[in-house]
């Protein structure tokens, strides 16, 4: 299945800053990132549910959220891409 | 149609920011906004196509880039959102 991830993370503070490191990390392990915070996964259910259920253990809901958008099987007509592809400094800090 | 709308702005310089201050109020006038850089328009598709091209005439295709989700009728089952919904400050500096 085809999950788009994506997440705001409230990185006002270094618990902050702690969380947003291992969320991208946790989606950098199972999914590929298409843009700074947008990842896709095309896992089976059962992998795609551990790792949401680390996403959720990593998030603070009060401050973060996470959204995930269940594509279906026929995904790849779906999604359109225009522009620059994702660079290897995602890392890195980017003002917004 | 439900399109969901995700964006990367390169805002290293004063362009850049200009250029997502720009996108971001183009969507702003069209969908609503879920996260930081992510939108959600359900618009027909004439009026879809009007803010694709607006949002393709501001961006800079060498260093930005846009994605386009379509999500079909039945976007409702499609879409789980855990977490903070959007605050009222998403013109105000983030740091990632």
């Amino acid at each position: 299945m085809m999950v788009l991830i994506s997440y705001d993370v409230a990185t006002g503070d270094k618990d902050g800053q702690r969380r947003l490191r291992c969320i991208a990390k946790e989606c950098q392990n199972h999914a590929q990132r298409v843009q700074n915070s947008v990842f896709e996964a095309n896992l089976d259910y059962g992998t795609f549910l551990k790792m949401k259920s680390r996403l959720l253990a990593i998030m603070d809901k009060e401050k973060d959220s996470l959204r995930f958008y269940y594509l279906g099987n026929n995904w790849k007509h779906r999604v359109e891409h225009i522009g620059a592809k994702p660079g290897m400094d995602m890392e890195g800090p980017l003002i917004f």
